[in-house]
């Protein structure tokens, strides 16, 4: 047996987590809500993103009007980006588990995944949900963009290609297990 | 309104998720299991790593005997790490939420947040769990080691120092609100 210190009791208070979902943001904040679409292509998982032009991808989503609930806000906005032409086919979207916060403590910084010490009044905050999918869905991608499946191991590790936010969504997702169909 | 491509029906199958809170990792699988005790310090949160020597950390935690339950086997391994001596002072540690983990799939490799395609036989998998301190803990550790509170912010992005495990806490912990007790 190791060789020990005297007990001694902890100098630090304990800290508690709890969960931030579905709550209204900050007045004052720039907000926006985006989705991970998740689908299974050829047994893997992958996670649809948008591209624009040949290179830059995003997750659909988009920003908040002041005083809207997340949840609802990030339905209108992916009806409003995937939602086909058809009223009678508007999506039923199943907003899911929020896996990741990010924050802009200046416009001119980039994004942290905690609002860093001091700043007590973050100019912007970027939450991501994955978005359950029913077995078929119906969109309609607007004429400039492109809807991908990108696989996991892609987006792992590729921040040059995505970006932070996007090259960490498969550690965030790392805790679930996949429901894959066998084929 | 944008211009639109006709409504398609999507190619790919949903994929939905599911928590892997609480399970007995494959047979023959050599598994590990890791704790994230969070404490606040001047007004941060920040998360308790033994170093060894003057540079490696890790956090505490250890491998499951075969068999042994993860969370059974990491209260286990948090008493014999950082236990006091005293049987009267033994913590009832709360292990709470899993969130990360990751896979070794063979020896030789680095881990990934995924389990990589075509890999059905992983050789290594660590998860990290949230464990939740009482007011005032009594810690006893080794005389080889120290235990320090890191910041997150000294965490992040910081995958030279804390390689890509403890470097991708802060980006898995983004989605909790710390119960901060202000002083
Ligand atoms: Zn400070
Ligand atoms: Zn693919
Ligand atoms: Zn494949
Ligand atoms: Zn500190």
């Amino acid at each position: 047996s190791m060789s020990r210190r005297p007990t001694s009791s902890i100098k630090w208070n304990a800290l508690t987590v709890h969960s931030q979902f579905g709550y209204y943001m900050k007045e004052g904040m720039r907000t926006s809500v985006e989705a991970i679409l998740l689908v299974q292509e050829h047994n893997h998982p992958h996670i649809l993103l948008l591209q624009i032009g040949n290179t830059f991808c995003k997750l659909p989503g988009g920003r908040l009007k002041p005083g809207e609930n997340e949840i609802e806000g990030l339905k209108r906005k992916l009806t409003s980006k995937l939602g086909a032409n058809s009223p009678a086919l508007v999506p039923d979207w199943q907003i899911g588990e929020c896996v990741a916060i990010w924050w802009r403590p200046n416009f001119e910084t980039i994004m942290y995944p905690y609002c860093p010490p001091h700043i007590t009044k973050p100019k912007e905050c970027k939450k991501l949900f994955l978005v359950h999918l029913s077995e078929r869905e119906y969109f309609a991608v607007p004429k400039n963009l492109k809807l991908l499946a990108v696989p996991l191991f892609e987006l792992y590790d590729n921040v040059q290609r995505y970006g932070p936010v996007i090259s960490t969504i498969p550690q965030q997702l790392s805790r679930f297990q996949f429901n894959m169909i066998t084929t």
